[in-house]
């Protein structure tokens, strides 16, 4: 079974998509053909979209389900007309709001994110500068102004993660490649001792790893599964016996190894 | 005035924040203090959740405002049982859905990104790699392999939107600056020619680049306003010129300027 699902914002559409995905990865037996369809931001516009959807009602015999964060009740109301099934999450919560403030709500655009304030802009494009300049310990004599350093052997995911920290939080994460020597000596290398309570390690599955790494170097002992197996249990014992806190990154999305990390090293937003 | 608000999920509580912050924002008047709670994934933690809540209603005088997407019901009536404005999104949707749908959901967690997906785990880093490769005209041999390419004078925001589009939708994003020699000779360097599709370019408003130049480099020549003019002038005929679509990123966020250049570009999400 297939339906068509379409998120709609006047704005980026973010919310709206990651509201809509959220729910209907709750129908796991249905197969959802999603469109997301950002800055409708006027009447013209609307339009449009409602033939797109009744076009695609008639076809198909199935009303569309339409998740939309507009703000403007014009183009909302213009919307909720088309042939489909209308998740309104706007209307839905801002008038129960409206009642427990006592106010009425501005109904701007929901800029959440707006580049407007210099200030939150500058110190997120300054984390992901810092993220970039002190990546795989390409630079080591800044590490007093970082927020967290993520260790791990190569390939195990702490560029993207960091890059995740500095943009969606503005944190800043120098990241430290765990290289074999330091693996075969079981010991810390020398620039990392004096900042060992910002470490955090991650880890991940062997054989993973070795997938990951064949993608980069086919068939080089680096992404042999010995190798793999040989890396992994050292830098294990290695936080184990610096105790140095670690996340398992096999089954998880950056999104989820960069939030687990917020948590565990009690990181708070900074944007 | 000032309320409380949180954001309280069994996952990363990505989507009830983004969700939260949006609604609150239509209501500029009042100051909240906001906290995301993630992976509240069992009774003890929710306990401990409701304990904080009641505890901030009381010493606040006012109930806290909660948006939860919590799938687990037990978890979920624990929370709406604390003395706060409960927003809950899933309970609220996914009755109407399940009915639309004609089944019962899985009220499986969530996870809108799940990293247990292979293919997609590995376009995403593929992206974050081919944007680090090919930062800032670093390397031009593998311009056949990008998406889009960002062009734009120094600090006109090409590295960080190039990151975000890898990691938000896959999309393999170069960039390219455009110095002071190709604007001084309004011509295109030599290695965008053949791609000249691809190209997209970025603008700022000179005052504000001159300020984000001045915190890198202060009172230099390359911070100067009167060289921020003149590259802005330069750069802006020369996207004109060769006709090359644009945008001007002063007000914008990072996520509104990514969103604009995939509506711009038809390109569509990777992951």
């Amino acid at each position: 079974m297939k339906r068509h699902a379409f998120f709609i914002s006047d704005g980026t559409g973010i919310t709206a998509e990651a509201l809509g995905h959220s729910l209907l990865a709750q129908f796991e037996s249905i197969e959802f053909e999603q469109s997301t369809l950002p800055y409708i931001n006027d009447l013209t516009k609307a339009n449009e979209v409602v033939e797109k959807i009744n076009a695609l009602a008639e076809t198909s015999g199935n009303k569309p389900i339409v998740f939309d964060t507009i703000v403007d009740q014009e183009i909302r109301e213009t919307i909720s007309k088309a042939n489909c099934f209308n998740v309104d999450i706007f209307s839905t919560f801002l008038n129960p709001l409206e009642q427990e403030l006592g106010m009425g709500s501005s109904y701007s655009v929901g800029k959440f994110h707006a580049g407007a304030d210099n200030d939150k802009y500058r110190s997120r494009i300054d984390a992901v500068n810092y993220a970039l300049d002190n990546d795989d310990g390409s630079r080591i004599k800044y590490y007093d102004q970082a927020d967290i350093i993520l260790v791990g052997v190569s390939r195990s995911g702490k560029t993207p993660t960091c890059l995740y920290l500095a943009l969606q939080f503005g944190i800043k994460a120098a990241n430290y490649p765990l290289t074999e020597e330091d693996l075969n000596q079981l010991s810390l290398p020398e620039p990392l001792k004096a900042h060992k309570k910002k470490l955090f390690g991650l880890t991940i599955d062997p054989e993973r790893l070795a997938a990951i790494r064949n993608t980069r170097r086919a068939n080089s002992r680096y992404a042999s599964l010995n190798q793999c197996y040989y890396e992994i249990e050292e830098v294990e014992m290695l936080y184990q016996q610096e105790s140095i806190p670690f996340l398992n990154t096999t089954d998880l999305s950056v999104e989820e190894i960069s939030t687990k990390i917020m948590l565990d090293s009690n990181l708070s937003r900074k944007i």
